[in-house]
């Protein structure tokens, strides 16, 4: 079987609300020195073929699963089991 | 400066809503062969420091980005510019 994975971020200079969300409450954790936190999306695709898979994928980003005007996405296509 | 990028993923046999509202519509698409779709989150954290950061990114995970019962965690740390 075959995986692609696809991950989707906010562009640059766009208001990430999940982040700041974050960022608010960083400081009841103990942790310091995070400047910024991002939150984006990890989308899985398996494939049970090996046919035109990366111009599937292309066509997804393209039509589906992107919002082009707030954000990018960039993909990798791996081998996997039956996990 | 130095990024830490976790992956967020429901556990195996978590209902999955947003993979199954993809699923749903990619008749639509001209795709084939997609057996399975599911949507994780990516948790971006940016770091000012190198001080301790495999620790504070384990604490976050652990208290605050992930919730347990339902998902699964994996993170790397990485160099990266001031993009």
């Amino acid at each position: 079987m075959i995986k692609a994975v696809v991950e989707i971020r906010l562009k640059p200079g766009v208001l990430d609300a999940q982040g700041k969300a974050i960022e608010g409450v960083l400081d009841q954790y103990d942790v310091e020195g995070i400047e910024q936190v991002r939150v984006g999306k990890l989308v899985e695709l398996r494939f049970a073929t090996d046919k035109d898979i990366e111009a599937q994928v292309e066509t997804l980003c393209e039509k589906l699963l992107v919002n082009h005007e707030m954000e990018d996405y960039h993909y990798t296509i791996e081998e996997c089991g039956d996990e």
